[in-house]
């Protein structure tokens, strides 16, 4: 079986580590958008084209499953993504949000995402038609500071702190981190809110797809970017704990 | 006499400001691509093809001049885009320089910017062969700052002082700020270095276009963005201090 997985970035790689932990022999094949990256401040339109672009380069390699490990795309583009492709597409958006219930005692939820993913409102509609209250919060700095390499120390608690202060004043008891790159400041974060419990979508969406997947191929791994960034490599290395070569795929564009 | 002028996003439009106070009665048509900002991670060649095709889309409306108003792209693609052109084109690394060299007494000259910027070296290799020492700092967390609105503050400070912490302990008297994005943290910049002469292009390009500049137009202004993010219109204003309306010019691309 072989599984396309897409992110505007390197972010994704958490959600393609933790499939590939549970499903080792199934052949993955990643895109991340690095030429673009990020996706998280721009708009609706932008973001679906995008999508869209990164969807049909992994369909050439006839994948049988799509992941949309961008919680931003996948606010945005699912429905888009599932009419052009024909075969089963997940985001991860609405596994975090099954998890997130399944954990939650008093249904009080916090989420935080990038800037357009909070403002794209899915995860707080899905958790309020549920009979969740809700609080969100977009945190724009994390990815920034995550792609810098900064993910504990003095910095990283004063950003944390700027951004969930008011969060950490409500009564939720669990916290969807709604953006990929958001577990590797993890431990941070549950430092700083304590007893709160912390979702995030890998896990949940290995869960959500076990039952399409069938752990058969030749556990290979294809590891594609649209663009070289000086930081690849370190960034790969910090999320998948291991030397992988990234393959190199340009974009043309025309304005 | 119209001038076209692009950057990567909004951080050029401190350039823009500069030029229409030097010119007040040229026409200006600015462009910022939003849809692929930031550059400053990228590699060069992903840098050279967006420089290029912003170039050609200034080009369509007869400029006599244009100018690359992001450090990244003057960088990396100014004399592409000079060949391609065939009219006058202008960065800011060269008045940067010319200005820290006409300030600096002691010539140790220090610059910051974003990854790409001082990986290429440009700045160090000019201001080295002009005889001065150079401290050169790459500071990625700037911009992303810049764009959340953080421009003062305890994290500013914080991500500041992790930055230019080496820089301070040197002997700069003189610290060119080599991203179009910095002029807004220079208040907190020069707190932080005290005694040390910040040079920013902007003014410092105003005086080298000079000469080829006829004052005289329509005192017209367009600008163009290839998306309009969630934050667009807050970050014209913070920069222009007025609203103007921009306008939208979406991408083709294909991977």
């Amino acid at each position: 079986m072989r599984l396309g997985i897409f992110d505007s970035g390197v972010g994704g790689l958490t959600v393609l580590k933790a499939i590939r932990s549970a499903f080792p022999e199934v052949d993955l094949i990643y895109l991340g958008d690095t030429a673009r990256v990020p996706y998280g401040g721009k708009s609706k339109e932008t973001i679906v084209r995008y999508s869209v672009e990164c969807a049909h380069f992994l369909a050439r390699f006839e994948i049988d499953l799509l992941v949309v490990a961008c919680n931003t795309a996948s606010s945005y583009a699912l429905e888009v993504l599932k009419e052009e492709l024909g075969i089963p597409v997940f985001g991860v958006i609405k596994p975090g949000v099954r998890k997130a219930l399944e954990v939650s005692q008093n249904k009080v939820i916090g989420v935080i995402g990038t800037r357009s993913t909070i403002e794209s409102g899915v995860y707080q509609e899905s958790l309020k038609s549920a009979g969740s209250v809700v609080y969100a919060k977009a945190c724009p700095l994390f990815v920034p500071l995550v792609e810098e390499g900064l993910i504990e120390g003095e910095i990283v608690d004063k950003v944390i702190d700027f951004y969930l202060r008011e969060l950490k004043s409500t009564e939720i008891d669990t916290l969807i981190l709604g953006c990929t790159h958001y577990p590797l400041l993890s431990p941070a974060i549950k430092k700083y809110m304590g007893e709160v419990h912390v979702v995030d979508s890998a896990s949940a969406l290995t869960e959500e797809i076990a039952p399409m997947v069938k752990n058969e191929g030749n556990a290979s791994l294809s590891l594609f970017f649209t663009d070289h960034s000086p930081s690849l490599k370190n960034l790969i290395e910090l999320i998948l704990g291991e030397g992988q070569k990234p393959q190199l795929v340009p974009m043309l564009c025309s304005l």
